[in-house]
């Protein structure tokens, strides 16, 4: 069975639950708080020396981190993943657009508004990452004015990589109304077998 | 015939560089002056909806985007990608890790230090982006005092991933003498065949 080090609110964690509920895959969950450093102890940057969650442990021990990476890896020979060379390509293109270009805007603008902020090192910094949260939602609406998932007709790793910070970018205080075909492409991905809040665990 | 567009000084189109010349596989090259928003044109955009260099048109004119996609599309059926689910994964890792704790502060440094910078605002980020940038090294040196590439005994574009912002680490002012193992990595990957300098298209 896997073990899934992980932090509840955390979108990159999110990502991780929603396919191993999706794929059916039972693992044992194990909470780190990152507020209070519990992924920063000794013991944990021994399984991942980069310190951060989601981290998943394979059954022989072994521990692979990167949430895309491990979406990645679980979806392989799953239809979560196409087999065709450029569409294998085309989802690896949107999880390397997520970790660059939405991520560290939406997610980060959300953590500040959630937790206390925004400082004044934030809010600094606020109007280009709110800036650059919109230029990436624009990206996935051009995209999904022309086709029913990222990857086309198919849901893939690339939906649930976009999905996970997408659904509660409102949180950091993004309007949506503009991204009709966004909006819309939310309601898909929670009709998709196995969904689960981001609250819940399973 | 692949064509790349690209912009000479970009770590990230220099990766598609080295594994174009690696695998000997003839492109035409096209540069685009990112300083003068040549990727922001309505026909650039066209062609690349996010409005960024690397991007790599196929023969049958379908453009791939993103740097790291772009290295696991070329790389497929090569040894340059381990075909072992768990390895393959560790290469992604690797590269999700690139793209989200290592080029955004080694490489936007860089840029900034050899673009006139650094600016008020940038200085107001700058002591949090090289701490961010040297704990991403700390990562490789870890990595890299264990085995002799960053996945293994093989050579694989987790390497020239990592290597093309490290090598040019030096021009934000990183100073990579507490690394020894990262700096004579930097070697082996330069011995490797094909290798190029960034600053040559071929």
């Amino acid at each position: 069975m896997y073990t899934l080090y992980d932090f509840l609110p955390s979108g990159n964690g999110y990502k991780v639950r929603l396919i191993l509920n999706r794929l059916n895959l039972p693992y044992k969950y194990i909470e780190k708080n990152i507020l209070a450093d519990e992924t920063k102890t000794e013991k944990f940057l021994r399984l991942n020396s980069s310190g951060r969650i989601p981290l998943l442990q394979l059954e022989n021990g072994e521990c692979l981190a990167e949430s895309n990476a491990i979406l990645m890896y679980l979806a392989e020979g799953s239809p979560l993943l196409p087999t065709d060379r450029l569409e294998k390509a085309r989802v690896l293109q949107w999880l390397f657009f997520e970790q660059y270009s939405h991520e560290p805007n939406i997610a980060v603008v959300r953590f500040w508004m959630t937790h206390g902020g925004p400082t004044d090192a934030q809010t600094a910094q606020l109007a280009s990452k709110m800036d650059a949260g919109y230029a990436a939602l624009a990206v996935m609406e051009t995209q999904l004015q022309q086709t029913e998932f990222l990857v086309g007709t198919s849901f893939t790793v690339a939906d649930i990589a976009l999905y996970a910070y997408t659904h509660v970018a409102h949180e950091g205080g993004f309007d949506l109304s503009d991204f009709p075909a966004v909006s819309e492409w939310l309601f898909r991905v929670q009709a998709q077998p196995g969904y689960t809040l981001i609250t819940d665990i399973k």
